[in-house]
């Protein structure tokens, strides 16, 4: 504890519904220069101050006042955004995680974040305490990372390629390959040995597929008719299709996969915002075939951040440049909104970050 | 071998096509009197002496001149309709079949089959020996039972809820239950302490499946909505479902599922014969609730004939009567192609069976 330290925070909320129309930045409000006195920190709480931010499309629904899995509570007005962030314990009141301790938590869009019930065995925290090394930028490694390489977008790609049991010299076709889950997908894969074919929406994200991150094959789903390109990249076939897409192409993938082949499914984004659900008409070859489609849910996997098995996998790639892990870092949470409409619109490439704070 | 011996054949042959029409007996003709001297086995021979026969609805298609998945060779007009059998070497000219061996085969409607090639490494043989206790009758467990619970459909239950991962107090939904597959996955998953809720055709059926083979619920799916029956008999939801049929009710217990539930696809019967197929519209539910579809084909997983795994487990079961298998045995197999026919009209309940010869 800091007692009598007051620090300035700065909130992105947001300010009205979007529903189904395109988001704009009318959609949040800045709020500046909030006085938080550190010493108000109560037992079970702690206050944060926030370091990265991960900005993420699949928050886009809590800009509508229905819809989607989670909770109302994530989508009140004059709340701060929905995000989660790297960020350094500044005030405690639980035991667990004192003053100067490294975390990932759902901080929000804003500078200072508050945690509270962390002693009531009924509240679930998503609060990671980093491991020490997490601290060392000099290894290569920035902070950043540990909200997407070696963060949710890592133990997606980690934990689904364990469910998926990969095995060398097989092909994978990975969906949105140049998605912060599919480069890291690919790449994986590619270390374990596997043939690693991708998909992607422009040609700059195809060449740095296969130029930088050493893909096998990669094509761009707006200009090339999918069933030629997975023939012409995949001659031997595809064992597995990590599917982050659903609808047509994956009623096509199970037309020409492998017998014996896995398709992972970790969410059908063609089949969202309440569109009719693409009608799959090539289930039957399920049995013909004996392929496995694999539900995959990312917390049934936290266990991974737990036992360290994600950093001691991953960790050492990046720092000997095994793998590389493409994010666009842009600094000042007052620039969060410009930045999630910017990336809703399709206008980066890689992983969207924020800097908030120096560590 | 036994020289000069002259044994009288008797022959079910396809005599001509259905095609897409009603199969009727005008599909087969009964050749009797043909004389086979069991001296003429040659090396890498056997002839066979069949005493069962199991007639199964899927080798309908080899009364079409094409479609399916098996060769065209499984399909020539005056062969012997296609059936699995057990039968006892009554010549040899292969070593590792002497004469007196209790087999089971594909031996096909007749009385004596040659098999030919065995001592060619490229000719995959389907020749299964059976345990030596298979000939002791006095056990209760008929020798029947190794071409019914003990054989393709006892493996394809008991590999299936492998591959599924049964736990025991939770609920499996059995398709077809009344099968000679389905009333073998209840049954199993019964014993292994979970809660077993099965569909078949007929009350019948119904009743036999709860009163006789202790199923917790079952349905008719002919006069009851499905919906409506697996909420009443599956209150706690269903974790696993053994699927045969495909179409509609797969995509019912897509949406029903329970979270982390699995799916066994062994083949969709509704799909098949050319009809259009059903369009799934559920699958979105595989990433959001973690549930599997796992496609399964039985040659996969003859293993558990080899290594005895099979019989091991559920041979006892049989023999402390804890488990029942219910055939329907008919005497002579001349008169095979009339119950092949009545079966595929649905005339039967449980296995149906040919007893062409005493042990």
């Amino acid at each position: 504890m800091t007692p009598g330290k007051i620090v300035s925070n700065t909130r992105v909320v947001r300010a009205s519904y979007a529903n189904k129309a395109r988001v704009t930045t009318a959609q949040f409000r800045v709020e500046a220069n909030q006085e938080i006195d550190l010493s108000s920190v109560k037992e079970g709480e702690v206050i944060l101050r926030n370091l990265y931010l991960s900005l993420d499309p699949y928050v886009r629904f809590t800009l509508d006042e229905t819809g989607g899995d989670m909770p109302q509570s994530f989508r009140q007005l004059n709340d701060p955004f929905y995000g989660l962030g790297v960020a350094e314990v500044v005030a405690s009141g639980y035991e667990k995680y004192p003053v100067g301790t490294l975390v990932t938590a759902n901080t929000g869009y804003e500078k200072f974040t508050r945690i509270s019930g962390l002693n009531d065995p009924n509240t679930q925290s998503d609060i990671r305490v980093l491991p020490a090394h997490a601290r060392d930028e000099s290894t290569g490694v920035p902070l950043s990372n540990y909200i997407s390489a070696l963060g949710m977008p890592g133990l997606t790609a980690f934990a689904g390629l364990k469910v998926l049991g990969i095995e060398p010299k097989k092909t994978i076709f990975v969906g949105s390959a140049a998605g912060g889950v599919g480069q890291l997908v690919g790449q994986l894969a590619k270390v374990q040995g596997l043939r690693v074919i991708g998909s992607a929406g422009s040609d700059e994200k195809v060449s740095y597929l296969i130029e930088k991150q050493h893909f096998d094959g990669a094509f761009n789903y707006k200009t090339e008719d999918a069933r030629e390109a997975l023939t012409r990249l995949a001659p031997e076939g595809i064992d597995y299709y990590y599917d982050t897409v659903g609808g047509e192409i994956l009623d096509l993938v199970l037309e020409i996969i492998n017998e014996k082949g896995k398709i992972l499914s970790i969410g059908m984004v063609s089949q969202e915002n309440g569109k009719e659900p693409y009608p799959i008409r090539n289930l039957n070859v399920i049995a013909r075939k004996a392929v496995s489609i694999l539900g995959f849910i990312y917390w049934h996997h936290l266990q991974y951040f737990a036992n360290g098995e994600l950093d001691d996998a991953v960790r050492p790639l990046l720092e000997r440049k095994e793998i590389s892990y493409r994010e666009e870092v842009f600094e000042g949470i007052e620039n969060a909104p410009t930045h999630f409409v910017n990336m809703l619109d399709g206008k980066y490439a890689g992983k969207v970050i924020i800097k908030i704070a120096d560590l």
